[in-house]
């Protein structure tokens, strides 16, 4: 059977993981590097991650918090301070152990032994332990609290199996780290900024994700909850896109993070941290783009618009520039999700197909050309990413500019709407092992990323369980859903009672 | 001699290094963390970088620059490619041998020796191999020049003498790195972004700066030709507060950035770097803060304004509030240079004096107290932190709100005309020996940090010179500056015949 040609090779439904890679070549968004497990993340990546950045940084704002910045580098005995912190991160860390470097006397180089640290340093793998010995200081009394910090950085975690923007050696994150005088208050904080990540998820993102709570295998290392949220990309998989971690008194007690309470008592504060990081720009690629490339959100598209001035004769090229300068320059006064509208104007020596299909597979909203002839008519011919290539709307200049924010706003809604028809399809309640066990094999040997999709099915709350399916199927536990009510039934696993139902499914 | 009180000690004619000390921890703006050199900015502090971040990355964007990000990792070979490069930075870094830890059976943690990497990486003390290498797979034709990119992100180089912000082990900075067709252009990228820091200097943070050229002693290792802005600080020794490097074909050679040429022949790029850092902080805090505290520069002031609500009588307390945080709402609706006002509440359970003094210390631009009173005149309380502390205009809210950006600017631009005579004033011409070492010389062994500024003097040329003046008085180059014209004279130190005066001072 033929089918149609796409402007990426694999389609997603012959091999979804190399179809990711391709993707992400044909975008121009990020290349591996020389150093293992390292991205470059190249411009128009960027850009998507700059959108992200500028939206959630006046979340944190408007939720009160601050930036800061704290230093890269960790004493190994600060790591050592929470055990289950020190279990569940010391493993994969780059360890600098030295702070000079000298000639090895064949034109190289070598760290020089003169210059070995005392205490070796760990580049950090998220920053809890250093930023609780600044707030071990900072904090004496209850009127020092809370403190509500985010930070922009970057982290390290030696990945074995690297791929790139999902699982990388090292990534960009913001990471909040919160010190509060009550319990409540920091687990307020905790549900807030998942909240907030919900939200930025859903509106900014097109994801529609389930936010729930880890079970205790899956929380993070030294936390006492952990909080997520959960994307359905288009393979049916999870990806983990956000975290917000009740950490409970414990990271107070390594650090002693302690304060004079209204009481005059000493009490350890407590505390809380949630990051999202360029895994992010992964899930949107995975959850949105098709076999053409990229598909953008709107709302995060480093170009909502791309002008392709189309000048077959060189005496018409004055004009046609001259024209689309002036659309630019009238788009650009346009807003649109409360930031101006942001416009390339492409007028590279180029041939207008190969323009075109490069704009298709960066996945710019919004393309539109302009001869010559359009000038006569007082039209251009304007093409949706969320539609077939070939088809086009030839509006007025002056229709296009007033309905641009709609339509922009309309493509946003469009891509939500989808991911989440996608999401409600492939989630599905299972009561009976046998059928859960057939959900998640795949039916065909050849693709092994075609599965069922997400399952709420009963848990009996045991480790035992969760540790066997994950031996068999790969399936974890991805949340305890909020949006699901407690319904006492029966493990299917075990057969033993159950409070609720949670949420399973393969992840990257 | 009595002095008056001030609220930093000691003051700045005292002790110049301690005073600056004090002003950064009564600004809140940063600490000494427990790792050797690295410091933690704190809100305050990093509010300031935001600020400059902001406004340089909208100047990178308008000069057709993107952003990107590259690996903090660069592998040692890399680093040995260009010969000058590797003998000026290799020096001290940051040297990352192992991947993984594993617990040293004492409860504590230890690098893991099955886990030493095959070929050291190094943190990046700054990225142009890690950079050249991606652009050499980039780049295969003219077309694909010029690449504009520039990187936020954080370096680190072991520093054995820190001083926050001023000289630290990691610090965060801009890294602009170009490659282009032809030298001329680079050249040209290379001025054009000297103007972009000077601009942003003089206009944004009230720094009258020097521009002008380095000396080949003081040129960026593997550069053809390094730029600079100086600035003069209170004790009247310069800090460089940005470089632009003009690289000729040297990266590109060593890391094979090579295209193919309209010529249809092989030629290296033409590349360029240029660089600022969180050492900016530090030049602002030397130049503008006085012996109450820090003074901020209006246009880069994490807030413009605080807002003091004073509320004697508890039964007050509600009116109060309410016409703080409407006349907060307000001004956030004004705008000074481009941006919204930025504004703090300050309703803390604190006296009003306590909490002004905090203020005055962070370098608030403007205080405003209102309390039942005020309300009842329909009038506010206003102090100027350009002003001395005790000093208030006592305007209707409506004339303050009509004002408000028209004083800020008019603070801004008296911050400058401060700076720029102080600057005069001690920029001399000196055209003989003796009395250009009596001019570095302090008058007071006890205070070694008065003394006379910077000097225009003539110079041969030799690094012999430079190297004597360096050893006698501590005296470097700072620039050959681009303001004055070629001028032939004799250089006063050796009698040689000179081309120009270049600038001689002191520096961090």
């Amino acid at each position: 059977m033929s089918q149609p040609q796409t402007a990426i090779t694999p389609r997603r439904d012959e091999d979804f993981p190399e179809w990711y890679q391709q993707v992400v070549r044909a975008a121009d968004l990020a290349d591996n590097s020389d150093v293992r497990g390292c991205m470059v993340i190249k411009p128009w990546g960027y850009g998507m991650w700059e959108s992200m950045q500028r939206v959630l940084d006046r979340m944190f704002k408007e939720t009160g918090h601050r930036n800061a910045y704290f230093p890269l580098f960790i004493p190994l005995s600060y790591l050592a301070k929470e055990a289950e912190h020190v279990e569940g991160f010391a493993k994969e860390c780059a360890v600098v152990t030295h702070h000079r470097l000298e000639s090895d006397g064949q034109g190289g180089l070598r760290p020089a032994p003169a210059a070995e640290l005392t205490e070796p340093l760990v580049v950090r793998p998220t920053s809890e332990t250093i930023i609780g010995a600044s707030y071990a200081k900072w904090v004496q009394s209850y009127r020092d609290l809370p403190i509500l910090i985010n930070q922009w950085a970057n982290v390290v975690r030696w990945e074995m199996r690297p791929r790139v923007f999902l699982r990388t050696a090292e990534f960009l994150w913001q990471e909040g780290h919160t010190a509060h005088e009550t319990k409540d208050e920091a687990i307020a904080e905790t549900e807030q900024m998942l909240r907030v990540y919900e939200t930025f998820a859903r509106d900014w993102l097109a994801l529609p994700v389930y936010a729930g709570e880890k079970s205790e295998s899956e929380r993070f290392p030294g936390a006492v909850q952990t909080l997520c949220i959960e994307a359905m990309v288009q393979d049916r998989k999870a990806i983990q896109a956000g975290t917000s971690h009740f950490l409970g008194q414990n990271f107070a007690r390594a650090s002693g993070i302690e304060f004079l309470s209204r009481e005059n008592k000493k009490e350890l504060a407590w505390t809380t941290s949630w990051g999202v990081s360029t895994r992010l720009i992964g899930t949107v690629i995975m959850a949105h783009a098709d076999d053409d490339g990229l598909v953008l959100p709107p709302r995060i598209a480093p170009a909502h618009i791309v002008l392709i001035p189309v000048t077959p004769k060189p005496e018409m090229r004055e004009a046609v520039w001259a024209a689309v300068d002036q659309l630019a320059a009238t788009l650009r006064t346009q807003s649109f999700a409360g930031e101006p509208i942001r416009v390339e104007v492409d007028k590279r020596d180029l041939g207008g197909g190969t323009k075109s299909w490069e704009w298709i597979k960066k996945g710019v909203p919004l393309r539109v050309e302009i001869g010559p002839r359009d000038l006569e008519k007082g039209t251009i011919a304007v093409a949706r990413r969320d539609r077939g290539h070939k088809e086009k709307e030839f509006p007025t200049v002056a229709d296009f500019v007033a309905s641009v924010a709609g339509t922009l706003q309309s493509m946003q809604d469009g891509l939500l709407q989808r991911a989440t028809a996608l999401r409600d399809a492939h989630t599905v309640p299972i009561d009976s092992k046998d059928e859960f066990y057939a959900f998640f094999t795949p039916q065909n040997a050849a693709k092994p990323e075609i599965h069922g999709g997400f399952v709420s099915a009963h848990w009996d709350g045991s480790r035992a369980v969760e540790e066997q399916i994950k031996t068999d199927l790969k399936v974890t536990i991805r949340c305890i859903p909020q949006h699901l009510a407690a319904e006492p039934g029966t493990c299917p696993f075990s057969g033993n009672p159950s409070a609720r139902r949670v949420l399973w499914a393969k992840s990257y």
